[in-house]
């Protein structure tokens, strides 16, 4: 029996910590709503930035909101090579040794040494959904897709959490290879 | 039992027939050999053209010789979208209805109505080797990948001919999402 879920594609976005974010827009600057995500909570903001190395500089880089705890760069494949990075493959927030940008904002400029990944393919579930399922946080899973460029993805990683809802997020590249624009229904292989 | 494969990603590139080839380069050119490519008698060449439409333009397109019955240009999706156009998924020479473009070489210009397709992803095999895993020239296989982006590549169309050489082909956005760098082994999954 597998179990539906909703595949999103995650476009390359920014994520700020709060000294960071104020140092880009100034100190009494505020993040704004432009479009609610999926997940409770999250919003794509207003706000962009601007993000170069010596090699590729990318404008208006979406802010992707609430404030965090860390700053993070989730770019593709494609994008990295563009810049001649070669970013690790990481469950977001684990940005440990990852590459370096310079981010540059209406208000200052920041160099980060670490916080550019590739976003590992993942499933926001809550504790619920996981029990339903029979998995724990950290578990690898299958997801498969159909379609002319059907896949099936391995190694999708289950990421629970009470504030999450049920939905799989893959980057740019995973999906134009999968042939899934925005958001396309798959299943969860259950064993 | 499943059969090893090597997987090789194939970047952007152009097919020319022999009268567009002249148009371009003039009616005494002749291709000349860069690389020869894992298919016997196919080559990267030394010539190159850019290719434009209304949106975007790229230049130092490779052409793969030798010159063939038709002109086609293999894009990425990511690729596609820069040109804001939308190629179908389409087996090599299989063109009808397919996307247009403008390609510009050294000595003319020309303008395709159809040629530009997205390479559906594929085996390359002699009709030994289809005996061998008992497919037949369109049918479609399973490859499984290993690694952490490990995926299962679904319809992968067996391509069978006498002057091919046992390989399979997938395109850019195929490999990134796949974290397959140029050449690595793959599984056929046999039933």
């Amino acid at each position: 029996m597998n179990k539906k879920i909703k595949i999103e594609v995650s476009a390359r976005h920014i994520h700020l910590k709060k000294d960071d974010f104020e140092k880009l827009f100034g100190e009494n600057a505020k993040l704004t709503v432009k479009k609610e995500l999926s997940q409770p909570g999250m919003f794509a903001a207003n706000e962009t930035v601007s993000v170069k190395n010596e090699n590729f500089q990318i404008d208006n880089l979406r802010i992707v909101g609430p404030l965090r705890s860390y700053t993070q760069i989730e770019l593709s494949k494609t994008e990295a090579r563009k810049f001649k990075i070669d970013p690790p493959l990481r469950r977001s927030g684990n940005i440990e040794n990852s590459s370096g940008m310079i981010i540059i904002g209406p208000k200052g400029e920041i160099e980060i040494n670490e916080g550019v990944i590739i976003a590992k393919r993942h499933i926001h579930m809550t504790l619920k959904d996981a029990e339903e399922i029979n998995v724990k946080d950290g578990d690898l899973l299958k997801v498969k897709t159909v379609g002319e460029r059907g896949l099936i993805f391995e190694n999708v990683v289950a990421r629970v959490d009470e504030n999450f809802s049920w939905a799989m997020h893959i980057d740019t590249d995973e999906g134009n290879a999968g042939g899934i624009q925005e958001v396309e229904e798959g299943e969860v292989v259950l064993k």
